[in-house]
């Protein structure tokens, strides 16, 4: 059996925007090593993009090219499709036609499948057909593969990550610069880790996305979405970077998931972690995920979390994996997410205010006697032990201080700043951000 | 179909070691997750063990317990046989048996597949049975998953890796609390990290199996360990390790393959590693492999390396893929060596002479005018460029010189060496190391 003697698998490709343009450079350049190890050739015989000059100056004159999606995933010619043309309308209908259609789809769409996911691999399962989505999280890496076939033989217990490169990035340069947020935004935004409306990725909502999906293949529970909790670094300032590198810490935006008695975590936010763990030392915009299960303790996938190759590495490793099951029975298939369907949990997702982490508190107060044993008292009575504190003198009647809680929980946290709030002689809002000594 | 309405796959386990009786614990511990995940059941139908009485306290007295592998992998009762009996004699016998019955094998032994895995993954191949080893390579890190799955789109052009722990914790403990070999050694065997007999360990001979299977699933090449140059961690002074952080670099005994267009480079030695690089601050016992792919670019897989749970976790692991895939056809699994094997390359082993690298030389000298003239004439005569250079005086008529070189090639290298030790005034055998810059 030759490679070439197997039916080369037809993929019709929507979008040929960056991770489009990719997968078609992916497919074109390696077309030999991919049949060498997928036994057959992997073969884009329709596009569908807006512009079509600008799409046959890429992939030339001899395949159907279109600007509509429905008549690519009706195409009889089509064995699989690969959505990346972004967003959850257009993109929705598009793969929810393919899959009544019988298609297998592959897509890097973490919106699509975060907020329909659960509609959408119900369909494909009732179908029998595959959506393959390693591209969707952490571009490069192959973290999906890890958790869903890697670490089958965990409990997973917790996994925490940097899955937004611009977020990350911004970060790095604040740190390193010593730039306030708006100027490392810009400066991302010239260099192109940012887009020029950066809402998604400043304000976690990409993190988030990639990090609902995660937690359901961690899990085993649905796509949720809407109840992960979302807090991003725009509010952030470069002494909060300076008084966690005193601290021994990095801020470092993450999403984390964490399986409890009662429920589970699910949450992205700006995050203290130790300069010693791996994860402080992720910089740029580079991705990780550091995973923990039961039996296998921690492990960590790092790598291009973005970018029009390193996306098309996932997306064209999904493709091998459909031109090789595509003849498979359905039992014969990694769940889509992770776990058999009718094996899916009903663990509730957590308040934050029963979340548990330490704390970075920071907070100006008039500088005299018995300030610090006042706040000492509220946070004592709530329960919340301080770790380590400094201040920092603020002209000659005014300091910053600086809390570092032990663990406690986020309800109880919450009620103190809010008696402390009310202090006479706290002069600013009380900066609150969550520690990870996990990690 | 709930999980359990599937037919359990039954397992044969050959060996109640370490890696046995971890595998054991972990199909117990976790029954239902798997099940959740697998869709049914795994069990452990009968045990072969050199103890039958220790069996018996772990496993209980419900399965068939016997000291003979050759009854195990002919029972019918038995869908899929774990060999984890170490070795490369009995285990080969067994292996081939249970291939030749016609069963799955899963297997933590980098051995037994290092020298002889052409032959078996041959006839496996032509039986049309899995042959599964996550565990041999890397312990619980999914790496063999992650290149032969998840980097598929790629052309590999090169990897390295920390895949050997006990050199690993020596190293560390050699740096870190500045002990001699001997010492860190005597240390790690009193932790047990290294065994009695330490020789595959500190030889490199351990990570050179391993290295040997990771360079066929990134190059598609056959099984060549008799081709791996191999050079261990005895021979290692502190005193190289303080010059290597003096000149910003770590020593780590690392596995390293690359593709090059005459053919690829396979060798496992210690190597000078830039301190800023993750390579660098993987500590302890943990392993890390770091992959490039054309596509992908850089990508990191870390974690344990060895140990009772996290290496079941791989065994276990590799039992589900098999518990999916035991009814589907060949061309539905992944190849064992992750290209076909009528594609299988036939790309030589190049001898150390043409290996590329960085060098780290130290010798010791006559401290006396034009010794560094004489030593560079020397080097730049062999087309060898001094990237920095120092020297520590040794008492007052001595001094030892280290020199870190640009990229070479190793035999220009060791010309120069064998010219520079028939000088006289060398007053040492000279030290010579190699430097990664790649990483």
């Amino acid at each position: 059996m030759k490679p070439t003697e197997l039916k080369p698998m037809r993929v019709g490709l929507l979008g040929l925007g960056v991770v489009g343009g990719g997968t078609w450079k992916v497919l074109t350049a390696n077309a030999e090593e991919i049949a060498r190890r997928a036994g057959r050739r992997i073969e884009v015989v329709a596009v569908v993009a807006r512009d079509l000059d600008k799409a046959r100056r890429l992939v030339g004159d001899s395949l159907k090219l279109s600007t509509d999606g429905m008549d690519l995933v009706r195409d009889p010619d089509i064995d699989v499709v690969v959505e990346v043309v972004g967003g959850d309308t257009l993109a929705r209908e598009w793969v929810m036609e393919a899959i009544a259609q019988g298609k297998h789809v592959v897509t890097a769409n973490k919106a699509l499948l975060a907020i329909h996911g659960n509609e959408i691999f119900a369909a494909a399962h009732a179908r029998g057909v595959m959506v393959a989505f390693e591209a969707a999280v952490a571009g490069g890496i192959p973290i999906i593969k890890a958790i869903r076939e890697g670490l089958t033989a965990n409990r997973i217990q917790w996994l925490a990550g940097i899955i937004n490169g611009t977020t990350n990035f911004i970060l790095s340069e604040m740190r390193n610069r010593r730039l306030p947020f708006a100027e490392a935004l810009a400066d991302a935004q010239r260099l192109g880790y940012a887009e020029a409306d950066p809402t998604f990725d400043i304000e976690g909502i990409d993190a988030a996305h990639k990090l609902t999906l995660l937690a359901s293949l961690a899990f085993g529970v649905p796509v949720q979405f809407n109840k992960t909790y979302t807090e991003g670094i725009a509010a952030l300032s470069p002494e909060d970077l300076r008084h966690a590198n005193r601290l021994g810490y990095r801020i470092k935006l993450l999403g984390i998931t964490r399986r409890r008695d009662d429920g589970i975590e699910l949450r992205v936010h700006p995050t203290l972690v130790s300069k010693e763990c791996l994860l402080a030392n992720v910089e740029g915009a580079m991705n990780a995920v550091l995973v923990h299960g039961d039996m296998v303790g921690q492990t960590l996938y790092y790598g291009q979390g973005a970018g029009e190759l390193p996306t098309a590495s996932s997306v064209v490793a999904d493709l091998i994996d459909v031109a090789r099951l595509q003849g498979a029975g359905r039992e014969q298939r990694v769940p889509h997410l992770a776990f058999q369907p009718e094996s899916m949990a009903d663990i509730p997702v957590l308040p934050m205010a029963e979340v548990h982490s330490s704390y970075y508190l920071r907070m100006r107060v008039q500088d005299r006697p018995g300030v610090l044993a006042d706040l000492a008292r509220i946070l004592a009575d709530a329960g919340i032990s301080i770790g380590s504190m400094f201040q920092v003198p603020h002209g000659s009647t005014e300091a910053d201080l600086i809390f570092l809680s032990h663990e406690a929980r986020e309800g109880d946290v919450d009620d103190a700043i809010g008696q402390i709030r009310g202090l006479p002689f706290v002069r600013s809002e009380i900066t609150r951000l969550r520690v990870e000594n996990a990690l």
